[in-house]
């Protein structure tokens, strides 16, 4: 017996990518899709669904918020056509115009493999022009704190909440985790002239987390709350117990780490 | 003899101001008051004029071009208010409001200063993005170059440029400098992960001078030119034998040069 059918008909095998982003969150409602507004998610889908000719989804490996952005963000999706990594990324890229979303990198995954689950690691970087003169040329893109902080004190600070916590007291009240418990691997201060710069690294954070970690740190900086009253702060459990959010303008993804980086 | 008048009839002291102003060159059509379009210059002038209640006019230390940036530049402008230099600067931040232009730093200098005039040193960055993928964070603040520089070779070649020449090669048609004899003190091209970065000192430039550089210098980046044609190409004195324009975007004044820094 033999069988004639269609090309069409075969099922052609799917390829998993990832797909390294970068974005500037200022004109989005954050990367998931909302019922107002435009998301990072609903731009990328469909520059994936046109180059594919059918819908696509994509999993991401962390949402971001309204207004942050970033430099490394990953995300996967599977596609049944045969293209080179750069072709695709060029590909992807052709159809994200005009929004400021681009994909910097592209590679061919396990298919078992998830940009959220397979990530071993996410690192942030929060900026806060601290000057009196407001940003021009940064706007959207920093904090202006226009009194002097002490980033000295502020990374002192930050060294207390390093380590395996309940990080309740940095937690939005809308976060979905499970468990407020994370381990909080770096969190730098550092100042280079008048720009103050907090890199924080963990396996994953909470929802608000770092803004959280940077409100409090900032009335560190301040002179509003003492560096000894941080660990207090954090043994609390209490969201009330810590600062205020930072504002969203100043954070940025920088990268999310994999046991096998895919695109190295 | 005694002669009574009103306080108001008195001509008050001036005061000459020097500022230092950072704006994203990219919504205007560059310093200058055009015909159409909004300037840096109109909105600048219309900030201080509303603070002296009269109509106040400016001195700027160099041009920029539509889409070119500033960090550093240096402005100056008479007010008869007694005012104190941080407030002064608030206030015109004040009335600069929402255009990505403010003032960094304000100084009170002598009557005959000029920010043109006592001007010994310009200094320009000049940064290219060099990456496949087209810009989305630096969208506007870079030149995107998709394929690859070398950065060695650009350095190379720029070095050829540096000290007292004719550089009409290297000049717009619409300079309106006296002599196309400029000194050319650096002319640096590094390269750090996908940027590459040229930084351009001098006394002072000719119209698009560090452009048509760039340009140029793009040419030997890709191989197109040979790094020894450089010295040919400014020894022609002719804008032909030279690359194209690099694009406003790019280009940022960093900073402007007093043998007294009044910021200082």
């Amino acid at each position: 017996l033999v069988l004639f059918f269609k090309k069409e008909h075969l099922a052609l095998p799917m390829t998993r990518w990832a797909l390294k982003l970068e974005y500037d969150g200022g004109a989005f409602v954050g990367w998931q899709r909302q019922a107002a507004g435009v998301s990072i998610q609903q731009i990328f889908e469909a520059a994936a669904s046109k180059l594919a000719d059918r819908p696509v989804t994509s999993i991401i490996a962390g949402r971001t918020d309204a207004g942050v952005h970033a430099e490394g963000q990953v995300v996967h999706i599977d596609l049944e056509r045969d293209i080179a990594p750069d072709r695709l990324a060029s590909a992807l890229n052709f159809h994200l115009k005009p929004h400021r979303v681009c994909v910097l990198a592209a590679a061919a995954v396990p298919p078992d493999w998830s940009a959220r689950f397979s990530a071993i690691g996410r690192a942030y970087r929060y900026v806060i022009s601290n000057r009196r003169a407001r940003p021009a040329l940064d706007e959207g893109r920093v904090w202006h704190v226009p009194h002097a902080l002490n980033a000295a004190l502020m990374h002192e600070a930050a060294q207390s909440l390093l380590g395996r916590h309940d990080f309740s007291s940095f937690r939005a009240a809308a976060c979905q985790a499970k468990t407020p418990w994370r381990t909080l691997d770096r969190l730098d201060v550092g100042r280079r002239g008048d720009t103050i710069e907090i890199i924080a690294e963990a396996r994953s954070f909470l929802h608000h987390q770092v803004r959280n970690m940077v409100g409090t740190l900032k009335l560190v900086g301040d002179g509003a709350v003492p560096v000894a009253a941080m660990a207090g702060i954090l043994e609390a459990a209490n969201r009330a117990a810590a600062g205020p959010t930072a504002p969203a303008d100043g954070l940025f993804l920088t990268a999310v780490r994999y046991a096998d980086d895919p695109f190295a």
